[in-house]
């Protein structure tokens, strides 16, 4: 394939990628006044890597970090967003996703397609030090955004403490540091200051 | 200074980059309903560059292109946004951006201020082969959401192709076939289709 081919294809996925900025997730942001949408997240938990990584639980690469990041919501394009706290949308998500990873990366030059599915897939099973890592620091944020908007999304859906600790622990795997922070520093808070009902 | 306190000041600047969320650019999403922020610029330049970077004249360090990207527009939140052809706007934006740099990397521990601000620097300055595909990519992107949209932030602003060649032909010391792309893939179809004005 001649360059140009190649270039034609890789503008064709970064012009339809721009629709994940379209995709609304429960969470607002920081501030509190609006949904965040994918492309916010994906840009701010990437700025989360780069300056959190010292706190992972093994050494990862950075650059494999951010690239699973940049691409992780990607398929949400064609699956949308299934709140993390809603049991019946998680389960019907992954076919959904599944699909949508077969649509998506397959718009890029081969080599490309190739390495950014497994990208993708690696993500999804969290087995690796930088999977781990970038699941936890997937995690973190939303608890970050949360707990700087005066908890509005869990008081919305009637989040407790106990539900975010068995949604979240999971950052022990890839960054205890940050979970140890998470609990002492955002859930606990959160609790004293009723934006969470009662700990598990 | 302990793990904890590095953690606390690195949080400290996650939450107040959220506020790049807030910064609103002239340009438009691909589709075109709503203006595109900071942090949505932000994500869709870091993913084409790490896509695109077999492009670079050079060959580039795509993490520290990465780095350079995801924080270049952090300055914004107390800059705001200077549209690129608004040439009084962007003359007075310097010095605010300084100030902005001063205060905001300063937020981090001594180490990462020190790498961030000096990445900003780089990027600013033009002079390194990663901050010359950085801003190429960054010169791109509106060219590319602005002929998604049908122009429309060309057409509202009476931007011609004579304006918009001589603000992005830097991309040439970057990413030269990414130029020639441009010109002939976006400019030349731009100003058949009616959505720039008379090339010079």
């Amino acid at each position: 394939m001649s360059q140009l081919d190649r270039l034609k294809k890789q503008i064709d996925f970064i012009v339809e990628a721009d629709k994940i900025q379209n995709i609304f997730r429960m969470n607002y942001t920081a501030e509190g006044s609006r949904r965040e949408n994918d492309a916010e997240h994906s840009w701010h938990l990437a700025l989360m890597a780069i300056l959190l990584y010292e706190h992972a639980n093994a050494r990862v690469d950075l650059l494999k970090v951010l690239k699973m990041i940049l691409i992780h919501d990607i398929v949400e394009i064609d699956a949308g967003d299934a709140y993390v706290y809603n049991e019946k949308a998680k389960s019907l998500q992954h076919d959904k996703e599944i699909k949508a990873a077969d649509r998506l990366f397959n718009m890029l030059p081969d080599d490309q397609a190739q390495e950014y599915r497994a990208l993708w897939d690696e993500f999804e099973e969290m087995g690796t030090p930088e999977a781990k890592f970038a699941n936890s620091i997937d995690r973190m944020h939303p608890m970050l955004m949360n707990y700087s908007s005066n908890g509005r999304s869990w008081i919305e859906n009637g989040i407790d403490a106990g539900m975010v600790t068995a949604k979240n622990k999971h950052m022990n795997d890839g960054a205890a540091f940050l979970w140890e922070y998470s609990k002492e520093f955002i859930i606990e808070p959160a609790m004293e200051k009723g934006l969470l009902g009662v700990k598990e």
